[in-house]
């Protein structure tokens, strides 16, 4: 019974603790007019409903034919467009920092607003994942057809997440592109920044530990493999030590390239159009057009007898 | 007001492309005669059921006592068996890419006789995962005891839905191998094609990044750490430029053979039984019986006072 | 009809087969009291409510306002409190091996003890996080506000379940901590063992392939980037070939150490306080206090034309 | 430990009891050849996608408007099509009593021409049904608009069952019908036999209560209150002493009749057109055109002072 | 083939059928705005965080002790808050009918003092609500303890729906009250229309079949048996043959009633207090402060030997 | 915002005067020392245990073949045993008023001996449900086969909930047995109380409004019709005004009585057996053995032109 009394107040005490004002700043998110949080699971239908929109009849367990597919589109447009207005929204109240009241009304207008320009855009989202998909397919001699890359695989499953966030960064809305990549992240082990720029017929093998940063940009019909590090080398700090935000430090990857595994290409560097990177090497000076890197392994170990 | 009815437009503008016919090529799966479509969330749950029946009472949340675990055996038997039938039917038609009709009855009796073999190597099944658990367990000081690696390790959970995937491959079975490994590979980042061959007392150490070769064949007693790869060093191509499917093209690894981390082997080439590969090498010629392949460090960094 | 028959048949045997005293031996997890199995569910939601707690008003789809935030705090602490005697109580059986009977009431008293204490250090895990976050945040050009770090980082993700579970290996709680480490593994693909030491400060970079081993010992303010292995180089071996546990075997990194990706240190060495590890390195040796090391990268490939 | 044996005993004799043959005989559903059952949740959404493909924008959580409304009427009829040909599949099998093994496909193709005609039927269920609301509105002081009669009238609910039923009954579907009629008897106290007949205009006040029989047949517009019963009076038995089924029993009640709460009228009687019978009584003979039936107060309770 | 084809030209027939303008005047609830449509289960949970609040600790799965009662009813209070503030405008947009568009700030705005001033009469539903508990107990024999009464009687159940709705029908909240009462209908058999008024200490014995319109005026410790009817003997009808709305056409029960089961009283009489009417008899006409009436048995039936 | 900030006032103020210790005394159900509250889920899935037990492969949605059907039992008798000792727990901690603390590992293990008696009498309650069935099947022109009165009656779930709920009176359990007879009434209607005793051979039409009182005896092969009471006609009251607990008060059913729709039986009376009691009529003295009493219709209304 002492026990129990002694256990009761160590649970009072500390919910004093944890509650007390001044342990909470900093930790906690208050909601200054019950403006919307966003969701994980919100966020993780709109990826499923966009992915339903341009694959349709792989998502969403639904019998498609043609009978009934362009009902399927309609509806799930529409849940789309009403899905997007909301985290949209969530997502603008979650950056606005402005000390004032947040504008809820003028917040959810734009929101609309940014909504209707992102559903604008899914045929042409549709028309790059298709070139991924293509490009996927010839490049994978385990490829059996190009359902099964779309049913399957998982570099279109973060393909997929990068672009939508993509457009959704275009678009200027905070927060909810990170969770979309995050999410593929999660899924996959493939992190691309949403911010990154990246060409059509784009493909990625196995995938695990593959890091794309933010100022990336990389060209047409370019093949990464499982752990290659498009990163920085270092990055510049402003007068206090902090690190200075936006400035271009990711590499610039020409058309056609192919990356092997594990490499690492760091740093603002071109890599030239048809360029080779061989695996296991890091790079951090320009390659040329058409040039091909390969591990010199003669020097890489010893080689002994038990 | 003009906005909402500008957006409403873009809304149905939107609908109206990416319902018509000539964008819906290729992008969409269309069931021809109400086929099933396999489900992923079916397909976790096999693998579940057969984790439940290779170790009862460590899934499929119940109280198994030996008054009862006969009857929690024959019931998941039984459920397990209907999941299949069901699941390698849908597989069958996905995989089925002939113009005319699908003849679902005759696919559906298929998949019957397949389940039905399935299930009489369940034993077995068993038999190699306790020799895998037994492999782990010896091989990892941080393991407590063979109960804790059943139940926590990634490595057997990656290792189970190998075993399974690769008995439906056995089979010829569509897809549904492919799902169950990438299942697998999302959940620990550990990728094994479901086609490669693995002897018994095969274990895995942390695992993230480890990829597995279509064409790959493992002895027995062989542990591989994270970041390791079986890969392909290249691919023919036919003379469409296209990659030809089914040249082995991936190493044979000899019996107890150890490949420490980010290693990377390359190629057809053959490690001999015993043989020791030293961590975040690049291996792409044979190496012989009981070799022991390490990183040459002195020449691998410079180091200097900053 | 012969056919199903015959496959009745199998499944009759196999069930025979798969229930067999013999062939349940080691793989079956008999309870013998009808106790408590751990459940990946309630874990999950343990972790959950930590994070609640800790980053009110972030988890838990909860608008947490100045009004009611002690209420929130208030019920989580309590069901935590519940939901971790439960689970703690679980892992106590599943960690004891004794032949005799176990003593469930003695073990739930046990428990709740534990978790009286693990609730007492909840202040102290938000102060140790809240210093990761702002490392994160300082240390990452695109983080664009803590709130952003602590809602969408993968990384906070990982060390928060790393210092939930390190406190309850302080505790000596069997299995519950490796399970908290492993979800946070299948979600980052950052594998941090629980009974690692970390200071404060602690910060990663996309983090998918990191692996911190069970005896490693980091000091404050550690950054560190995807794909680092802090590992063994080997272990010892008893007289009947197994491993023996629990000795010292993994790095010593000092305060404001930083490793870039995919390097490997290994063996019980001491990087000293300051120093910068280059990326793609392999290293077994002590490292000196403010030492720089980089990868030798002009032998390190061949470059050519191709 | 000997309460604990003991009881352990008493669970496996109890299982063995219930298991063994002769105890199992008429009370155990065994499905010859895996034939499915009907699932109380299907016929459920059943009847709910009846109702929201009659009055959609009020049934199934759906944002209708004029652009998306034949998008939802068309995904929805598909939906029923399959949930219909699946059940009434089951309920074929259900009522198959014969002693050979169960012609599955055949049944399936039966159940698809039947779940066809159902649903051509559709447009006229949805006249039936207005007429049934309009009546209703007009009936009842306190119903504020149509929109609420359809929305939460139990009397909408209950006609809405039987008419969907009754459908049901004349295409010879077995079971699905009084499953159909049971849900709503259970949800509003109204229990009315799927194989009566009953014309336009139908409505119903309050209705707990309500017994509408098997052969009763009710004409155009008329009314009933709560407690009601159009029973049978009597029924004949054959030479074992069983009931003879199929033969007419309950009342003819012609159009426009106002039957008052808890009135029984009992055999196979008819009330004329325009009849008006008042509540309690009890009636098991003719009543004419035009008649009008009160209870006769005056006899039938005794009043004085307490 | 033929059958299919066939098959499928009905279902597109229907849909158009469905589909087209003139079918769906009258049954189609088109959205004009995207206003939300009150929703049964939101409805179902409004009442269930009412009783929660009401009486904390038997409803709401929680485990409500002394030092955290306050923390539950403060969160609740919040949801409720919150869901009522969704389900009123839900209900404001319902019920209005104006042809101009709906102006869903301002019904919202609305909504947000409605929901703030029903909040405030908690307290005071908790007083009545206890008084009906009390009445209850008191009344019944086989009750053994109020919180059995309080945790299980339907009649609980249907008099907190009651309370709550009519709440509701004193701030004109359309519809809203009306789902309430007719879940308590579902449930229990007991339908109250929420505009009538009933005063402290009511209680109810079994419950099914009663019915209580909607100008019905009850005082305090009143007792209503199953079956009873407090009905409208007729109503008034307008020049179209419309009734008119609004008139008061309920019987007025006195204080300290008792009405015993099938009792039907109609019309607006006066039961005047203290007043006992007895089972199975039919009231049109006033009857005086303690006056008992009977059913005149004897006259009621015949007796005879079969 | 004036507003706003006096709605926040109201929440606050009315959370005070909810938690306030006077306003809780007698409302609030405090848990002294965490023990468990009964759960209306669990005891709902106590009854589907009992009838999947009892009518295999009728309920539980189980391919239930003679291979499988002793698994099937096995695994259910397991669930429901601990079920029942949870829930049995519940029961007693509810029922325990004793001002001391509750002896928890005392009443569970009561609990656990009465789950165990309770198990052995499933057999006998099989024997009895199937006289039910077999009753209502033969008393019914419109069933069709026993299969449909089992599986769709709600005469039948009224009677299985009833003899599952009176097995537990019998074993002295508080609470669960008016849990379980409440949800029977709820979905049928049907209001029998546990402690009521009845015979074998029982058979209910339509039922919604029955009434069985808790000291009522029926006999064997007894019918009744909807809206049938057996109650008390008045009850004796103590010195404070209270009602006795625990007096005969309702009707004694002697062995093949029919009693038709809405007749009420009143009383510690004596129905003699073979007796009919016709419909709405109104019984509170004995009746002979083998008579029969009908509505005296000639008196019972007046029939006059309109």
């Amino acid at each position: 019974m002492g026990d129990k009394n002694r256990q009761e107040q160590t649970l009072i005490d500390t919910i004093k603790a944890l509650s007390c004002d001044e342990n909470l700043k900093d930790v906690c998110h208050l909601r200054r007019q019950g403006e919307p949080l966003p969701s994980q699971q919100a966020v993780a239908r709109i990826v499923e409903l966009c992915r339903g929109l341009i694959f349709p009849g792989f998502f969403g367990d639904s019998d498609v034919n043609c009978n009934n597919v362009n009902h399927y589109i309609g509806i799930r447009c529409e849940q789309l467009r009403d899905l997007l207005v909301e985290q949209i929204t969530a997502g603008l109240c979650f950056g606005d920092t402005t000390p004032d009241a947040i504008n809820l009304p003028e917040l959810k207008c734009l929101a609309r607003e940014k909504a209707s320009v992102f559903i604008s855009r899914l045929p042409e989202l549709r028309r790059l994942l298709q070139s991924d998909v293509r490009a996927t397919y010839l490049g994978d001699p385990a490829a059996i057809s190009t359902d099964e890359v779309i049913y399957c695989y998982p570099a279109i499953r973060a393909i997929s997440n990068y672009r939508i966030a993509h457009e959704l960064v275009k678009l200027s809305v905070p927060i909810i592109p990170r969770m979309i990549s995050e999410q593929a992240h999660s899924e996959t082990g493939i992190d691309i920044h949403p911010a990154a720029t990246i060409g059509e017929g784009f493909t990625i093998d196995h995938g695990t530990g593959i890091v794309v940063g933010a100022t990336a940009i990389i060209g047409n019909n370019v093949k990464l493999y499982q752990g290659v590090t498009l990163g920085a080398k270092s990055f510049d700090i402003d007068d206090d030590g902090n690190p200075i935000k936006g400035i271009p430090r990711h590499p610039i990857i020409g058309d056609n390239v192919v990356i092997y595994s594990n490499a690492s290409i760091l740093g603002r560097i071109t890599i030239g159009a048809g360029a080779v990177i061989g695996g296991n090497i890091w790079v951090t000076e320009d390659v040329a057009e058409g040039e091909k890197l390969v591990q010199a392994r003669a020097n890489n170990f010893l080689r002994f007898k038990q």
